[in-house]
């Protein structure tokens, strides 16, 4: 399977995907020629092409028919090798099938779900509607659309400000039930289709986003307007939901990380190799040669970590809160690794311009790219900061880091793990403002710990 | 001086600079209608609205006739926290003003001096010519343009590949004589007018690159087929004067580093002090916090190093082979300060689109634009690789290290002195390859430790 | 007045100009970073520059405090020799101005009026906003915002499809009052400021349209949401006061399509005296020669037939229903003109790009620019199609014709008018359907007649 | 074969060929990240599906094998109804293919051709190349391109400055053989490969041209530098066979021209159709119903002349010099049918736009491609003045109306057409400067009776 996927995008994809992020921002036609409002997106044609092999070759449906996530985090990463933001919608379309397969009613699920996980052209897409205006962090102070219960369904209201995919048939999106409680306890998600029962559109695109990268899906602002949504659990779980899906795409975002940085690292290894200066090629020159190597082992610690997110989330991904400890060991680690990785392909993607000397700083030969598809990895799904606050988090209230040390108790060289443990434990017991203040140096020695101890695991 | 040109820039220049950065890299127009070869930039008209303030402020002129370098390194960091590419077309006309003033016969300099010196809108630009496709670091190799010796002038015949300042009126280019040794030894720098004496074009721009920033120097690539040359110094010492030519620009970037990391951070500062989450200013989250103090440090300590390297040049650049040891320590500090302000400027920019969250990923809101910038600082005037290799040069060959660390004896803590001065005794004992292989990290942290003592100093 | 204008427009409005329309449709800024609702329109930075120019010199203010519209007019023909676009704002500046002067209460007067004719950069901009999604043409079916009292003010609610201007201080906006009648006779005129009373937005901008031209104008859609405005005159008279818009926009059209026609022979003729083809330069060449010829006569008619109409409007601007025959006859010289001097500017610009050959068909040589702009008159202010059935219309219901004919009688080849005498009365005879049809050959011939014998006249 | 064609086009085509206009000049890659010249052109990747689709389909196999045109120019009406830049490439390929096929030497043609004849993917591409800087009309004066003899070849230096399809595998090109006589008897037409026997580049596009549209062929200039060529024919012919390649692509572009109006109508009808106002569609009112009519039979009389000219070609166009008469009579036609069915693509798009009103002047809607592209068709292979000029030459020398008269006197009416012959007679006797200036109006009557006679006489 992950062959075939890599034959056909060194064929097809990569021009596709050159096309596509030259491109910049598509268009969105709001109205047709005749008046009618329809919020078409104008992509260059072949955008389809990608796009659609993707959910063909089963990111999506595999997940639910093979009850596993590790072919879908496989094929995202063969697939963002070549273009890391497809892997976007593919995975808000994860993140969509998912809480509808695990809280859909039934007759939800029916209506729904079969469209999701179709094997043809003919698939619908899913989103993942959640942060407003005031950002995305603090969803129980931010997220101000109302849902009002109509008979069988609800009518939301409001503005979604960073809405991934949009233009999705069916998008999940976070909304506060009239009367709720305020804060995230006050949350619910919900279902909502791109059409109305009576055909018309149920959304409205107010504009896409011009993004300095991940082109290859279409970022925007959402109106909700009396929006037809159907809930998903019960009106007073929604955060839990809202993380869940979360999760999926957290653990994306670092598997994409590390793909990313591997295809920066190949274009670097394919220029070093034919370029020669003072007498012999780049490659040759110590310097260059031990960065190579020294990132080399970064990229397969970097793997070993972000995979370890998967895995764990592979065993977790069908637990319902109460979660069990397992499910906060997995939350460090994706807190870990969606750092960890996100760094590292930034980092790669910086060095790989500089071994590209001056044609490193143009548009034309495409290595300049990689950083900026980084930069987005970096900041969606969380910032840095919010990575290392959550993580303090989790240690702290559910001491997962115990658990870590536990697992990589096995093959970490015991003296280095025992110093790096009281080093945590300490630190948990710093005053609240220090113990944050203070948090990015341990979280970082962590992070590198944990991904170096599990690339030695691998070996 | 400053403070007018601050004013200026807040109300004026950064518009300006906006739509310069937007408008991405401009046509060049080679014929003109009626089939005349003129090689013509089109820019954004207010291009020149922001380039002639500069040279009217005294960026070149201020040099010559003050015989100081520190106004115009001043003028161009309060220009450039504004616009940090427009310091490049400073730079190489004072890249070609200098040379020129230093080497130049009587007669070069009363014909073309004058017009690089003017007060007003009628100065003419220079612009440094060296690097061809073959690549910059390895000149001796590199340059294939040939001079022939023409009566009074020469004729030079080659391809120029990254050129800055594609049309100024003079340029400065390396060139082999011909019958010339090979390697750089047979190198030779030549003025280059814009025009022959018949008034036709004396040079031609094939096209100008696509660059991910800096859209405020035009960089081509340049044609000379025939083009008349006259001779700055001897025949057999260009490489001395590329060199000197390039300390200037060396210094200048990291000027412009230094000043390009202080726009972001009060980027950041302005969004971080009006933004909010989990009920406060996110300026007030202890993390966050607690990033803006460090890095208030380190924009210290990079200012410090980087005006270290200013001041040393200010002391060498009247200088002709064969140099004294203050030439030799000014060239270490230079690499120093080159490496260490750009990777600065870059994390810098990096973090700055961090706090913004989603908003700096977006084209809107300019903070991704530092970023880019940086990436530029960052490659041109030697990557980091270069600044390295030939930074352990300077040490190995002429001890320029052991100056450093006498100069820094008066402030830096004794023990961590010595240390370090140990550890680069016996890094350069290391074998050849070995010593190349390791030097990253022995670099980076001589470059941390000379930067925070220069600012202790400072204080 | 005119010659410094001039003088100004070539040594910096020309490549002013060029920038603007260079750098295509401009961004729209919906929220500043700080999540504030600000919908400004990034420009490059110039086009304030070239705007505000204009309104100083009193395309505005002049009409008013000069109680004649001549000034106003000779402005439009002199700076639109340069951009045609840009005469758009000061037109719709003029059409808010005039209503309020002419309709508005004592109280809005002077709260509003001295804003819009200032003298200096402060100076308001209005804005006129009629057509919705259905189109411009039908008003009466076509507006559908609705604006509902409040105490002293209104509330407007509805999207707006083609908004010149948008983002003006001020603009007026048709509306039908809550429960008023259908079609035209119940539609109503209200002022609409930028902020409402409390500082906010008091309207929003959708988006703004990618147009071929004139960029000089933002043209976009425009969201009414309870926004506050303002009634002139009464709220069943809406639909006088909405033509006595137009009428100032569509004489407006009239002069600014001579202007650009002038542009484009201008262009043409700089190339034509200075391109060689078989021998001679192709101004000599007796096809092309003649043609100039040609083009130039037909300038001077249809600045005379551009002019008339501003003569009348002069005589008739300050008229209110029920209107002179003066006012008529007016009425039938407006369609006239806007039909024949758009046709004309569209066939010259045309003709421009042919004599420029294959550089006609380049971005780089802008010749092709006056097309694109001329198509935009041709359409804006009512397609020829508008005008030739608009044209019958006053014919036939107010005999506007006989008023014509009468005033060219003096310099008319007598048998000539009385023969076109006779075919518009039998053409008026016919059915109805036929008398529609068989309009367009009719109304061309009259436009031309027209044209040519004012022409005569003013010799 | 044709519906065949036009079902693909609707599901795909379409939408491939608008990426392709809004992408609008693709780029050139002028050196690859080795630093190898190799000049590709960056296009949206789809364009090759489009490109190579129609040369399967035959558009210049089928020419050779069927020995006949008409299958050629059926495809490319079928094809230009959705594209009208694809033609381009299509005809230049033919134009390469004819005279290499006619006057090539035996071993060339082996070695050529069947590389221009495959039938998959692997197709070559040709290209004729003939203007430079001075421009196109007047090529005796022109062309200033040399070729000196070198063994079996010939090395050719100049420079080509509209280059359609630069980038083809093999071009035509014209040059002057080192001391050939001046003027147009000096030329002679030569092959030449992209790629030199050595497998470097043997010519070098300088840039591509920004043209306003037919963005589906690349337009470049082109560098020949010792370039490689074959002379075809001989070398004091060469002008001949020049010009019976221009006739292969002057008939193009009528069939082309006649398809981009029937596009432009097709258009302009689906909208009228459902664009209502006045309480009925726009196309019963009655005005813009009969415009519908006239131009529905405009365009059979257009295609109707195309037509005739495609005929008359298939007839002659394996004639060589000296030339029946029947060939002149072919010349005349082609020169109406190029001159008249341009000026109705040109006013057909434009009314298409104001049938669009507003919308017509928008990017997004794509209606105001079909003028843009309808001016390049206008001007390209000879603008009217040429056509007029050319027309006229071979009236009054080779007498070819008496044949065009005696065609049409099957079907025209008798008294019009031998007033039209006496006019045309009279106008040939004028003296040469006024025969110049005047013949405007009489070669459009005669291309207007032509095109209706010869719709009649289809019928």
């Amino acid at each position: 399977m992950l062959e075939a996927e890599q034959q056909w995008w060194k064929q097809n994809g990569v021009a596709i995907s050159e096309t596509i992020d030259r491109a910049g921002t598509p268009w969105v036609r709001m109205f047709d020629r005749h008046g009618k409002r329809v919020d078409e997106i104008l992509y260059p044609r072949e955008y389809l092409t990608i796009l659609k092999r993707g959910y063909r070759s089963g990111v999506v449906w595999r997940a639910l028919e093979e009850k596993s996530l590790l072919s879908t985090y496989l094929l995202m990463y063969t697939i963002s090798f070549y273009d890391p933001g497809i892997c976007c919608p593919y995975t808000v379309s994860l993140g969509t099938a998912v809480p509808l397969a695990k809280y859909g009613r039934e007759e939800l699920q029916s209506r729904f779900l079969p469209q999701l996980l179709r094997k043809d052209d003919s698939v619908w897409q899913g989103a993942t509607w959640m942060t407003e205006i005031a950002g995305g962090s603090d969803l129980g102070a931010g997220v101000k659309t109302v849902a009002r219960s109509n008979d069988d369904s609800w009518l939301l209201t409001g503005n979604k400000y960073f809405t991934s995919n949009a233009g999705a048939e069916l998008a999940v999106a976070a909304a506060r039930p009239h009367g709720a409680a305020p804060g995230v306890r006050g949350l619910a998600l919900f279902l909502v289709p791109r059409y109305r029962r009576d055909g018309s559109l149920n959304y409205f695109i107010r504009r896409l986003k011009d993004k300095i990268a991940t082109r290859s899906v279409p970022t925007g602002e959402i109106e909700l307007r009396d929006s037809e949504g159907y809930l998903l659990g019960s009106a007073d779980s929604g955060i839990y939901l809202i993380l869940e899906v979360l999760n999926l795409s957290r653990v994306a975002n670092s598997v994409v990380s590390v793909a990313l940085a591997q295809r920066a690292m190949a274009d670097a290894l394919s220029y070093a190799e034919r370029r020669v200066a003072f007498g012999k090629r780049i490659l040759d020159h110590p310097l260059l040669g031990r960065q190579f190597e020294n990132r080399l082992n970064q990229l397969r610690s970097a793997f070993a970590l972000a995979w370890e997110s998967v895995q764990l989330l592979n065993e977790v991904w069908m637990e319902r809160a109460p979660y069990t400890d397992r499910y906060h060991l997995f939350r460090l680690v994706a807190h870990l690794a969606k750092y960890w990785t996100a760094e590292y392909a930034v980092d790669t993607a910086k060095w790989a311009m500089e071994v590209h000397g001056g044609l490193g700083t143009l548009a034309e030969y495409g290595v300049e790219r990689w950083l900026r598809e980084a930069m987005i990895l970096g900041i969606w799904e969380g910032t840095p900061h919010r990575q290392i606050l959550d993580g303090l988090e989790v240690m702290e209230r559910k001491r997962a880091h115990k658990m870590l040390f536990a697992r990589l108790a096995e093959v970490a060289p015991s003296k280095e793990l025992q110093d790096l443990e009281s080093e945590v434990e300490e630190h948990l017991e710093l005053p609240a403002e220090e113990k944050e203040a203070l948090a990015e140096p341990l979280f970082r020695r962590l992070a590198a710990f944990t991904a170096e101890t599990l690339a030695r695991k691998s070996k």
